[in-house]
């Protein structure tokens, strides 16, 4: 998606070997006409697959989620993140690593809002080594529903999460597929768009 | 505003004296379509406030807010819990009790996304004791912003939030207000439409 690849050229910072920062638009400040069109371009991606539910986690997957429901014109259910959960009877619960926090954390839903009727896309900010992901897939599957897809907005194509979730067959469409960092700056799959291809 | 009110009379429910539950519309799952028209009307109700950024809490108070945003045009920032504070020079912070949880918790965001020049809306889904609002709006003395008004989903007028608020004369408008809890049922403040007035 080029608005938005021009966005990660212009306002993302890139941290180190691995981390790209984009807190003034997506996961801190978040513009909200980007965040539409996104959810524009997930009901683009994904308008054949009889959705009738999309499932992020909070909080930076709540703003694309939310538009792409409103794509959809379907409910969206956030996973909610806890350090450990005790009411379980009523909650699908997974575990889920996070790589640049160095924690483990329950994410649940409420069994009351997904069941086996449910066409489930998911939508999440970042697919790195795809933990997120997987837990939400784990929930999915604990509540016999169907997994239609995962729209992701970026990611990052040199960590392992992406391989994880084609190994698994699954449908995946990414807004913006980075394939390296190279001194301090973002080099997209798509090359028309790279930093270089603009030089 | 009308088709909230039938909302919450319709899918809320009252928990004890003092609680209601709106997570399968508000803050579990979500539905995007009466965000867009809740955010629509924070605009009707702010618009000649000249707001140049909304500001809320994560997780509950995102998708109002960023339909509020895509409504003014203008950027959305969250802010976030933490248990604690440590890089304390590139953030605002401040304290927030919440009496549901019973737990203290830092809100934070980050100094690049507030300064003086901005004129600011704060919109939350729920305004009960007023803690996370306060919150906000110490955020917001800090980063010697403009507090243009406060945008509340869900007040509940017989606890001290909105007297607080009223106290320091800040612009609030509430899409609804509910006046008590009698026998499990919601009563508003907006007579015409009362669970009584209905029958």
């Amino acid at each position: 998606m080029k608005i938005l690849e021009d966005r990660i050229l212009k306002d993302g910072q890139v941290l180190g070997h691995d981390v790209l920062k984009v807190d003034n638009f997506l996961n801190h400040q978040v513009d909200p006409m980007l965040m539409q069109q996104m959810g524009e371009e997930f009901h683009r991606l994904f308008k054949d697959e009889k959705i009738t539910k999309i499932l992020t986690v909070e909080s930076s997957g709540i703003a694309p989620a939310v538009f792409a429901g409103l794509a959809f014109k379907v409910p969206v259910v956030f996973a909610r993140k806890h350090k450990s959960v005790t009411l379980k009877d009523e909650l699908y619960t997974s575990v889920v690593y996070s790589y640049t926090k160095k924690v483990s954390n329950h994410i649940s839903i409420s069994k009351k809002f997904l069941n086996s009727d449910d066409r489930v896309l998911i939508i999440d900010d970042f697919l790195a080594n795809g933990q997120a992901v997987q837990g939400l897939v784990d929930i999915i599957k604990q509540a016999d529903a169907d997994l239609a897809g995962i729209g992701i907005v970026i990611e990052k194509t040199f960590q392992k999460g992406r391989e994880l979730i084609d190994k698994e067959g699954i449908h995946v469409e990414s807004l913006a597929r980075i394939k390296a960092f190279e001194d301090g700056k973002v080099i997209f799959m798509d090359e028309a768009n790279t930093i270089n291809a603009n030089n």
